[in-house]
């Protein structure tokens, strides 16, 4: 068995199939029996809402009842991704990440600071209307991003 | 040694330093040891100028003339892939295709002919004005084609 090099691979994680697909894919063909590799799932917060005490509607402790929700959502895309990667064969060095803010500044900056070797990243085949409405995640970061970008798309039923 | 299914990796060359690193990266990272992978080196000519009986300036037969520049042009990369890949241990099936044409069209629609598992396509760093000026075959190609698209950048030497 050859030795390969230690590799930190980050794939981001959202609610989406798509970034299910992503981590599927990247324990396919990232992780190859034996490999050093160390698989980073990253999720990002959406950044917290400003409330001011003029909001005549918010009631009770509406950041505590946030909190709560995040931290649900965290663990649901966690588990999801544990279903992913529990019958994956190979022994995977892996870690959790959970950052918060604009997701694809978030992503861009944790790959930096991580010192990552690759960042994998699930996309939508959006059309031109809604792509340029919604912007792209995996677009912004392939541009600024040092580290080789993998873009997975979903991949159709009769691919 | 676990099996794994076979996959074809179109890996697009060019003159460009960042297509042999693109090249050079995909045998380090998408062809583990044992694997059954297929390596297509494409490389696409530009389409062939037009020219007219009235250009004074064209004399002797251009088309041939310009057709042994390409031919030595394609020569010249793959030996360049060559030397990249020579020197990888694993057995690997390689494949050369040329095309011709606009190279982000002649890439895109290469990769569904050959119902390529992966793309891989080094791209250089441009900032904002030349990538406005030159568009980006990478982004181009990660819009349109359906497998998953590797963006691999030049390194920075302190990288």
């Amino acid at each position: 068995m050859e030795e390969t090099k230690e590799r930190k691979i980050v794939v981001a994680v959202d609610e989406s199939e798509e970034s299910m697909e992503a981590l599927s894919w990247s324990l396919d063909n990232l992780f190859p029996y034996g490999s050093n590799n160390t698989l980073i799932l990253l999720y990002v917060k959406p950044p917290l809402p400003v409330y001011s005490s003029l909001d005549a509607a918010v009631t009770g402790d509406p950041v505590a009842a946030l909190m709560k929700y995040e931290h649900e959502l965290v663990e649901s895309v966690m588990a999801r991704s544990r279903n992913v990667y529990q019958d994956f064969e190979s022994d995977i060095k892996i870690e959790r990440r959970v950052g918060r803010g604009d997701a694809k500044e978030v992503i861009c900056n944790a790959v930096q600071k991580l010192r990552a070797d690759m960042l994998v990243i699930g996309t939508h085949d959006y059309g031109f209307f809604k792509r340029a409405l919604l912007g792209s995640v995996s677009e912004y970061c392939a541009k600024r991003v040092k580290c080789p970008v993998i873009i997975v798309k979903k991949q159709p039923q009769d691919n």
